[in-house]
């Protein structure tokens, strides 16, 4: 099969490589020539490039297959100009991080021209090549099943996890790593929560790795006897000096929070075991704050998962004006001055 | 009536100073002469000082009321000092900010000596000589009964307040503003509560501030399309120059957010309209933290008052570890760098 | 002065109740010409009324003041209805609970026109009529001026609370009650941040009250030695029945807390200590919604104000899947069984 | 080597059949001759058994090697009744869950006697006969290298996960699946943060998944224009019917989120998609309690841990009494009353 992709950027780039290894060819989008160089010299005649989208378009087998892998900002104005190029029956996906009111309303834009759309989020980042591509897919039934020899290819497969006891016979389509979730929208709703949860288990490890980082608080706290701060009860209960880059390790093996985002924290803190090479300001990308707001859309608590995106505002500092104003209050009931840092 | 007070910072001055005026009397030890020197010049022969306990106690008529207002910290130790030289029948009060737990044990202690022992958790701050203490407490009925004539001296009474529809004839003790909560500790729960609820309370304010302060993002936002960042839907509807300080003041009446706390913020507001004294480093003093464990000891959510004391922490650094866990798991999965501070 | 107010239910009629007691004039719409009938009985010949709109519209003198106060989802179609008949320099106030959103369309739909949009966020409830109402103004300079001595009317008065220290002089608008704020929308924008600290606020009092209600749980527990349960570790600790309806009343006065949600507070359980005629469903309605969304598109941290709303989402049942689904995990890799209910 | 273990239920049995199956011996003591004599049946003769502590301890060769595996309600009485029994120099682990303040005490309890004591929090709950049990040690130096065959053959092995890219050479200990973190007690902690990150990931899944499953809300919205309900303001972004049985196995491959946990819950989704053998009742067994605990006495601030232990306590209805607060305050500014279920 054939699939025409937009964006050769890291995943863009792999999810080529992933079909063309499958025996499927592509057509790549890129604005400057020199890329599209590198990728015909690595993908031999599976693929050809173009810098022009008319150029992209005459090179696509009717249906065409159209991924845009772009970032998400950028996404809308690029469908809405290829779009102008493609005939009834063709499909364009979006790809990227795009936040799923989008989709609702491009699927419906573009209806009218029988142009079928489809969102594909996508979850794997950097390791997608390797693993494979879990994929959740928004769409018509009809234009799933007909690209879904691409998403095998890109998807992980069914042997990249051990079967769930029960399940037999041949694969579902989830259990391959890929699942049509609904239509026009639901594959990026689905990958928005997906991030959510995301953003609330890594906040979770965070935290965690923070009560064991503070463990030998006890022998540091002094004997103040101030109003302004609160002794330690109990030092001899914080006495200790916690491995955190060998527990987690530890934890990968036959423990409850075993998981991937494990894996990874394991291998960072073997890198750089003081993760002095950071600095704690964490960035949020859209999915965190929008699966908030679906569920507050839907009258859903989600107590942990906006704990956790609030938690990334504040590291970048967006409580100061906030902890201004309790300092400000303490002052004024209790004649409080701030203590300065430590 | 007599009371001893031992303390004479900010606090034991006032409550000296309230009943002093009120017609009663008062013994005060301090350490320095000077320091009690002040206070005989400013209230005459209603006052006499000792900075020695035995001399204490021996201007204190039987059965003595020993009031006991210093850092929570030091309490047990003068208590333990001061029953030494008490005789049966005696009375010992911690007004200050004792974990109930002591309470319970102290008072344990005590009875074998036949002193008895309350506790009266004390809400009032720098205003209390003005507005009069709020009084929580915790101890024998007998007792509370006795030192009633005290009690309402320190206490705002009920004129403080619009008496609540439906409450005629002799005001309640609550009403006139100290209430005998239970049992020895019961005081001080009760007052431990209390300002669990001011930190959520003040929380509450504070966020709210913080969202009007940030009103006018949209006239900010830049157009990135980056990966690493959310850009701002509709910067539109963020184009607002609110002024909090005179919001502050605006809320104060006919709101619904109406309180003293609000009234106190305003004041600050005034006097320093960008909050540029403070730095933002919020102190907790151990009521806070107690409230949530006693929540959890009783298996009752507390997921505000909680936040509000996490947030302190944070605003004091605390959260950096754990953000910079947060980073290593981005860079880990997606190869994100941190972004620079803008 | 006069002012046409749109709906004339508890909060609009005592809007044209506090204006014509100060010697303005209204004329009022309502669909039942009972109503209308109740209102000219009581008011006399200030008030005048009609039910529909044309009639309305032709009792006012140009410029005409329309303020609609009606349920938030109504108020567009009604404001549509009326603009065509209103002439350029007429003025036409949304005093509901609107989205700020909202005003921000409306003001530009109605500028080619020559009407003057104004949104006017409005806090007092059922006690409005006595206390005066809270005025969060958004619109332009010269009608917030123009109609200001409505606003004077309406809004509490500098006498409603005590004068914040430093301030002298003739009182500010912020301090008779009435502020603007800002652009179209900024008034709204301020009541909604209002409204989301009011829940904030509500939820601090709630959680803090519910420890109060459960300190006597260490009297009833039982001596479970099952893993499925938590036995409490001091039981000692938690032997207290305290009267929180009297603690309620207690912190009224010289307390940290007192504020006018604990007044009510109070009132509510001297009328019904046990709090027997609750079932616990809280409702909520918008604007603590739309203040989460602000935080988050602001990137503003507001840990305490979304566990406000999330608290009242679960108070309706909504977490129930959530749960089931924590069972299900906890049945998966402990084999753990859901405990009955007690 | 030889084990002595008290308590067979399913951890202790397991953790037998582990050494036994790798070559080592067992003494077990339990209650009933009749749960021993089927594992001498199952074990032949590696296994022997005790139903009183005499026996038990007479059957061990010293050093003794005694782990306690029970409730952790009963731990500390029965080792106060074993350690009694025992001679310098053994050494005697507990391997349940107890909280490490005890861990703390009792190794110093037992230290003049010259019996060592060590505490081994084992997470892997009912799958670890198959997966291998991770093993959280604190206790002494020369101990942990003393029964070290025995961990390994209790603990999962190095093979269980793939190797973390760059530990090359000989595993460490956390490699296979057993660390010692610390002194007596850094066993537990370590276990306890390790519980506590458990209930904050949890909680992520299960918020995540209840958005998931209320995707239709926009189906079956009414257009109620009540003050007391917010309406939904984009019905047409919430018509999705997610399978979310089928989503939980997607994620199991390539996505950012696939965890141990997630394989679990996917498993019991299969088993029961609706989960309607689950009442929503969710337990909690005191290390998550803890955690926050240790978090509180840190000021390290917990957000999300603490949020997933309170959506515990309210799935079991610990929020209702708050919920009446709310209801009452809401009624009290506002006259409202509150809705019936729907």
């Amino acid at each position: 099969m054939q699939l025409g992709m937009i964006g050769l950027g890291r995943m863009g780039a792999n999810i080529v490589r992933r079909i063309v290894k499958d025996g499927h060819t592509a057509v790549g989008y890129a604005r400057r020539e020199s890329q599209l160089a590198e990728f015909t010299e690595e993908l031999g005649d599976k693929f050809t490039g173009a810098t022009d989208y008319k150029s992209f378009v005459e090179q696509l087998e009717a249906p065409r297959i159209v991924w845009v892998m772009i970032p998400a900002g950028a996404t809308g104005a690029v469908i809405d100009e290829v779009a102008e190029l493609l005939d009834p029956g063709d499909i364009i996906i979006d790809g990227g991080n795009s936040r799923y009111h989008e989709d609702i309303k491009r699927s419906k834009a573009l209806a009218p021209k029988g142009i079928h759309y489809m969102d594909i989020g996508t979850s794997g980042g950097v390791w997608g090549l390797e693993r494979g591509y879990c994929l959740m897919i928004g769409g018509e039934v009809e234009q799933v099943a007909h690209i879904e020899p691409l998403l095998r290819s890109i998807a992980p497969g069914v042997e990249a996890a051990p079967r769930t006891p029960g399940r037999t016979g041949e694969p579902s389509r989830a259990e391959q790593g890929y699942l049509h979730c609904g239509p026009a929208g639901a594959g990026h709703f689905v990958k928005m929560v997906h991030n959510g949860i995301e953003y609330g288990a890594m906040a979770a490890y965070a935290e965690g790795m923070n009560i064991l980082h503070k463990a030998n608080i006890g022998a540091q706290a002094g004997d103040a006897h101030s109003a302004e701060e609160t002794p330690l009860d109990n030092p001899e209960y914080y006495q200790y000096d916690i491995d955190v880059p060998e527990v987690t390790e530890l934890w990968r093996r036959g423990s409850v929070v075993a998981s991937w985002l494990l894996d990874l924290t394991a291998q960072q803190l073997l890198l750089d075991p003081e993760l002095s090479s950071f600095g704690g300001r964490v960035s949020d990308s859209g999915e965190g704050r929008w699966t908030i707001s679906a569920a507050i859309d839907e009258g859903v608590p989600a107590p942990v998962l906006s704990a956790a995106l609030f938690a990334r505002f504040s590291s970048r500092g967006e409580s100061l004006y906030a902890d201004k104003v309790l300092s400000a209050m303490r002052k004024g009931f209790g004649g409080h001055n701030e203590l300065p840092a430590k």
